[in-house]
């Protein structure tokens, strides 16, 4: 073989190490969701053409001299940029992670994927580079009584979420950069809300437009969807921020340990209210707890590796992680979640995994 | 369009953002190097289809299942192991550059490359994961008089580099994954050598056998190769660090300002001996310097992005930038290191770049 090509492609010997999707999952592919495949990947970078894609109604194909952002509402100067205007401001690269509000959405009853893919797999994480949103919103200058913005996406669901001004101005960020390249496609092409620690789709991709209000704009995304029904009939509004989570991605679903002897546990954790301060591993269904060695730098609202070194004697095993964050919060049991939210949720759940290795190796996902 | 491929790629408006090659540079495209589009990329990840991949003998094509790396020498247990074995050591992740010893040969005597791509494209900078060589030579266990390690290469060149021990046992790994998933053919699947901070070939790619001895090999890569010949007729021989270095990505050679007004002044720096301290940014040639806003978190043998607000009134500029590491190293202008190394290095060129601004908002390589 001859030199590297002008843009490199895998081993072929990794053709397997691909996004997945679920085929009975969405009446139409268009709207679907691709999930990232934790349990090949090393790390807290997603490379970029795997990182989970989540799509209502496809992937817009836009020319970026053609697109532009119009900020506009209760402002003093609406303004409408090109895409070289907004990469002429003053920019800054964060590494933050993106989760889905229905990661482990059909896991709410009972153990249902097989694999970590399935029921982690709609989270990814990058360095993001782009402008902070306060810069362009002083840019416009914001009126007084300002108190929420709409972003609107160009695809054609038109696809829009109310954010909280207070958000917009601590670390909101418009976007055009991933992990070095210019943001993929399906990743909001060329332009992107990034909302760190918000849940998946208040970073709203293909952003065309922000408008400044005084309320939330109950768009169709933040009333009939992306809301909790609770036991007692009323919805949970507004979930916007990712509790803290973790997985173990080895041993996961679907692997299998070819024989006993030493391993290392691997997983990822992460919070949208800050840092990972400590993960937590047990091996006899949380019984006992063993605090996990965190992989540096632990970035906030960024995935963050943990590893345990353990020896396999061959005996079954029911293996969980539990993070806490720096805000103390204990990632809860899908017991504990479900006491407080019933059974009718769809989003936002964040229970411990627990992966059941028995006496052949074989790894499987199961609820306790 | 419908959902996201299984591995998705860049926008179709992305086409130009890629690898190059310079023709005339290498008689047989199997030896040749092709360089990053640093003008193009934002933040210090570099996408692994766009890493700069340098071959001596083109890329193997390797199986991981039939491929092993042997350990042996001065050690009381020499060991075969495989991918499956290796993977399952305690692992490490860590984000570090990768610079091959020739970025900038070019620019040794005069401006000559009109692009950053080809005047400093010969970087990258990943997150690495894999195992620390330290766990490893503590498997075969090392004899005390060992102090240098030779790393061989599965390529048809057999590429072999003689490390020293200190370097082996303190942070050197050998690493399996690349942002996340197992590295590309051409950095070295399935398996390469990381020494942080080293010079390109000292991370010996398809890393097959590492033997370890007393003294160096004096392999051709350390004597014919990667030596630089000094006034005097003497060859400086195993100059393994990457010294600090820092470049303007934005403006640099070849793009164009199309109007008056405010800009940011982008670049890159770096230093194989440590963590960036800080970074200054000249307009005027070097003789007034700005000290440039570095992004957090600022690694050790990492990428660190700088930038600087800066209005353009129309006059013609000299841009520099100057990057001082953590130990106190001063990046050096071109006329100092020609003072101290002469005209006959080929290697290890880490001056001072100036970049031209001219009345018209071209931008183009010169030396002063």
């Amino acid at each position: 073989m001859g030199v590297g090509a002008p843009y490199g492609q895998p081993s072929r010997f990794e053709s397997e190490v691909m996004r997945r999707d679920i085929d009975w999952l969405f009446p139409d592919e268009r709207a679907s969701v691709n999930f990232t495949p934790l349990q090949d990947l090393h790390g807290i970078v997603t490379p970029n053409g795997l990182h989970f894609a989540r799509h209502h109604a496809g992937v817009p194909d836009i020319n970026p001299d053609e697109h532009r952002l119009l900020i506009h509402g209760l402002v003093q100067r609406p303004l409408l940029f090109t895409m070289d205007e907004l990469m002429r401001f003053p920019s800054v690269s964060r590494i933050h992670f993106i989760e889905c509000s229905g990661n482990g959405t059909l896991e709410w009853t009972q153990a249902v994927m097989p694999t970590v893919q399935f029921t982690h797999g709609m989270i990814g994480c990058s360095e993001w580079t782009g402008v902070r949103l306060s810069t362009l919103l002083d840019e416009v200058g914001v009126d007084r009584q300002a108190r929420w913005i709409l972003a609107e996406s160009a695809d054609a669901a038109g696809l829009a979420r109310s954010i909280p001004m207070a958000k917009a101005l601590d670390d909101a960020m418009v976007v055009y950069a991933q992990n070095g390249e210019r943001i993929r496609p399906e990743q909001g092409y060329p332009l992107r809300l990034l909302c760190p620690g918000f849940e998946g789709n208040a970073n709203v991709k293909w952003l065309r437009r922000l408008e400044v209000g005084t309320r939330p704009w109950m768009t169709r995304e933040e009333t009939s969807r992306y809301t909790d029904l609770m036991p007692d009939g009323s919805a949970r509004q507004f979930t916007f921020v990712n509790e803290a989570k973790s997985v173990i991605t080895f041993p996961s679903g679907g692997q299998q340990l070819r024989e006993r002897g030493s391993y290392e546990i691997r997983g990822l954790a992460w919070s949208g209210r800050g840092k990972v301060k400590r993960v937590d591993v047990s091996v006899d269904g949380g019984n006992n707890w063993e605090t996990a060695k965190l992989q540096q730098p632990v970035l906030s609202k960024c995935l963050t590796s943990f590893r345990m070194t353990w020896t396999w004697q061959g005996e079954p095993l029911l293996l969980q992680s539990r993070v806490i964050d720096e805000s103390g919060y204990v990632q809860p049991t899908i017991r504990q979640l479900r006491k407080v939210r019933g059974t009718r949720s769809t989003y936002h759940n964040n229970a411990i995994q627990t992966w059941k290795l028995d006496v052949e190796g074989k790894v499987s996902n199961v609820q306790i």
